[in-house]
């Protein structure tokens, strides 16, 4: 009747993944949390009274009660939490990435593999939100006819002071090589990483970064990445293809006049943009364990690729020369990419 | 642990409720449900295996396992499913309007007043809208300065054939005359309406309508009513306020280009439009029935005072003059209108 | 082979249209100037080489060497120097309003029609706005169906302390007055002006107005006159016909991200908005001049009706009630209206 | 008094040209044109009173009423007459490119240094427009801080078939290649071509394109080529700086609602769009003849430098490999490049 969960890692995503599935979230009860820092699962706790704090996260895991994991820990603590999920069978959404490194990933698939059914899930949201679906939906019903470039634009207002370059890549543009796979239907196989002028708010951190990526088809995909933009939070992405584009609007409720202009308020981090794709995510992955509707959500192989291409990405802006994107054979438990960019009779130009 | 409602009127809103409660919204689960047409209700059981169909609306809304009652029903019934879940103690929230005439509305009225709680909440869901509720922010938090107009659009892509012109009034601008008493925080005490031409796709209908309504401080309202404009649905809003404008924007998810043209889609009823703010009322009503959460809709006193104005708005029309509204006093189981229209020290200009 | 212009007033607008049709204007030679200020004429002439300053303006208007004459002057001597052009017969572009008095339109008028041809332009610089042109365009191709609703916004960044609440009216809303009657093809029939609760930093100026017109087939046309709306120039005006609705867009060249914030800048005057349109004026009065080609100027009799309709506007104010607007009949002499709100055959809707 | 002006080539551009000199531009006068096919000269001389149709080009330019040439005509011819100009000792405003190839564009400079002061201008009329122009304001301004991307989209409707795809870097994004090093104040250093899918419209055309290109201070430059976009003709521009970005916007005058959409209107080709630019880039070219004002269009050197980055950008496309931008010492007949790139004590954050 319920779908029991556990939260692992109660930091920003965790608790705000605890409180969505406690108040926001349609047949979820979160059942308990752990976080190494147990005063900041204990907090949690106090705002979502059907959980209970444990100590070991893999008791947790275990639980009776538990009939799913989130987790949202830290980066390099992913895997060995989703491998305890899925030695337990019970479904897990991991945040990205879904492991660091693209061992860790491929363990995981082996794991999987090993089960034999799909049971991980990987956190990127934005193939939950209203926008991104519209392209997607654009892209697919074919009147646009094939996709031939996607441009996009990722920026943060600050970052913090000394951040590795690399994370621009592995911990921002993944979200682009993410959607963009999910958008094209299709592997990427090729990425440039170019380095601009640094901002001198930035150093010693390049920033901003710009990437260029090569889909298995052709389409090619360019991504700036600026962390420090001053500004606000802002995600860009227009599609463009034979007969037409589709982008990402800003979607701000209201338009303000004072002060000698006309604007639109820009966030200053990702969760007010992001708001309604990590709620509409959380329900959906739900339905699907409670209901068995169809999960949305990324893939392990989703989380695989994406990690890979971070990693070339990584190559390349440390050579200054394009690096290919080398896949595994895509195992037959994961979906063929759907849509986009594969020509097809019916959108051939007149 | 869950609250148990029951949906009187199955038709495309009651319908959606019960979708939305039985999928959407955390702690609530759809009980029963009533239509007059058997088959309609029966779907709705269909798609909600909670619910069972009941053949009496009233046994429904006794029935032990129904904690809260949704009215959906046609207009005229209203009063009365309302009065009955009163009788009964439980909250209900009805679709507006709260009864289509002031006497029924007064009934109401009396009613909880006897009762002596609110329990009675009108669906009214712009309330809950992010555009309206940022409007309504920028006003209380002072910056603008008083309100001094308030520019409104309502236009419907098209309308029933021989829709009376008096629906105009009660069936949509009765939505700005809400959100005006809302966003201002006051009462309305006037209005006028204005005959435009009409469209030839309307005839009979007079269609549109231009209503200029005050408020008791003085701020001027007008509302375009326009239910055959065409081109689709579209809600605008601008608060002119002493020192700047804050305006609704049309929240399209993405731009197209294409054709000669770069453009936002418009929908094509309400429903799109509006889906963020139906999902969202019907979780804070549960929220507040189950958690004693503070309810945010539009109470009794709010729908007798639609009421009240959108009569005083047919009489307007009926007559070419411009009416008086004019109101009981509001007993105290009402709160006072909050933020918007008052001048305070705060807000004086430098 | 060359026009040559007096100017009548060198202000703020004659110096500019003396610098105009100096550096901007093909076939113009500004050949003398007037002013009261004969400090401020000899500030004209010092960057205008061609033109000498005139301590007579009635022997500038008579003097050989002048072809046409440019009216900028105070608003109450507008009559007399036109009257003196028409004297001349020369034709002269003078500055709305044609008269600040019906009577003195009527005197214009007179004059005129005595002369036998059109002489007499006012500049109502908005109809040669490339915006207002394509309003006008979408109205005259009759796609859109019937005019229904014209919304107007005129707002002023501030206004001189003390203004009289009349000129909000007479010098501001009379260029929508103005543009209504042009858009629509049509004179204007009734007036009614509401007030809303005053700006704080205007008063004892009544600012905003709020003014409702019809014109004689029953559009209705509503203009939002705020003249210390604190945060800059904007003029709006959407046309709302019977098959979709056409806005003027703010005419930003550039969008800036800034500070939280996606923003256009609105400047804090009206001659950077309809910087294009005086130079399209001028250039095309002096091609009807020099060419024959049409001059697509106001007339006298839109002079006169403008100044009709802003008295029974300023009656309208002072005594609350909708008032009339009646006009003489119109002489041969005047171009019927063209396009806009006539109904015809190929117009109507399937 | 007036300055005398022949035109050779009277196409598309020159024909314009001619229209514009004549009926839109102060103190100018066309004496004569020429063009191969005599027809066509003789259609603009139809319209051009002024003017008379030489059957030799050389002979125009001598011509004593011959004060200024503008260059219109075939690519390949323009060096030709550019040279005859020099002879003459006449300020000569040639369409881009100044020549097609480096060598052409060097004897242009090498004659012009012979004579020994700047009279050649190049018609890069973006340069005048009033969009770029704020871009160019805001960066000089040095508020946002330092310039570190430069994101261009260049989209016609459609382009002849079988256009070689070298165009596409030579005839479209040439004019990109400019407003880069015009913005930037500095020169461009290095040049990558991406080859994404072509849209099968196009083939054999490669198209679109996308160039990525570093300045000398480091700044990346993105351009987006895409002569069958299919929807219209568009330019795009976002300028990205350590504080924030400009962009320019669709300067489309009006927005309309119909059929389902709110949109604004894109051109068939560049025409309008650049209509105000050039018509600027004539008056200010005239003035800098007539009263010795600063010409502010782009020099020989400017459209060398542009010929030496489109046919490095050229080679980069056949080769695939990024190619370096090489270009002679600027001669100290030209002027520094200003503005833009550089790092200054002012503009140093915090």
């Amino acid at each position: 009747m319920t779908v029991g969960v556990a939260i692992i890692g109660t930091g920003v995503m965790g608790a705000e993944h605890a409180r969505l599935l406690d108040r926001e979230v349609s047949a979820a009860q979160v059942r308990g949390v752990f976080d190494l820092d147990a005063e900041r699962a204990a907090a949690t706790v106090a705002r979502v009274p059907s959980a209970r704090a444990f100590d070991d996260p893999f008791e947790l895991i275990a639980d009776s009660a538990v009939d799913a994991v989130v987790v949202a820990s830290a980066d390099p603590t992913h895997e060995r939490f989703v491998l305890a999920a899925l030695a337990g069978r019970k479904p897990v959404l991991c945040e990205k990435p879904l492991a660091p490194d693209v061992a860790g990933c491929e363990r995981i698939i082996a794991a999987e593999l090993a089960v034999g059914r799909r049971l991980v899930s990987v956190g990127f949201m934005r193939r939950f939100d209203p926008g991104y679906l519209r392209l997607k939906q654009a892209v697919d019903a074919g009147g646009l006819g094939l996709p031939l470039m996607l441009h996009c634009t990722h920026r943060n207002q600050q970052a913090p002071a000394g951040l590795p370059s690399e994370s621009l890549i592995s911990g921002s543009a993944v979200h682009e090589l993410d959607i963009a796979r999910w958008l094209l239907g299709e592997e990427l196989s090729r990425i440039t990483v170019h380095r601009p002028r640094s901002s001198r708010a930035s150093l010693p951190t390049e920033d901003p970064l710009f990437l260029v990526v090569e889909s298995s088809s052709g389409v090619i995909i360019d991504i700036e990445v600026f962390v420090n933009s001053g500004y606000g939070y802002e995600v860009r992405c227009e599609l463009v293809a034979e007969r037409g584009t589709v982008s990402l609007d800003a979607p701000a409720p209201v338009v303000e006049r004072r002060a000698g202009a006309v604007l639109r308020a820009v966030p200053a981090d990702w969760r007010p943009r992001f708001a309604a794709a990590y709620r509409s995510e959380l329900q959906n992955w739900v339905d699907s364990i409670e209901y068995g509707a169809p999960c949305d959500a990324a893939t392990s192989w989703d989380g695989y690729a994406a990690t890979v291409t971070a990693q070339a990405g990584i190559l390349a802006l440390r050579t200054g020369l394009a690096q290919p994107v080398s896949h595994l054979d895509r195992p037959e438990l994961y979906p063929a990419p759907t849509g986009g960019a594969r020509p097809a009779q019916s959108t051939a130009p007149g």
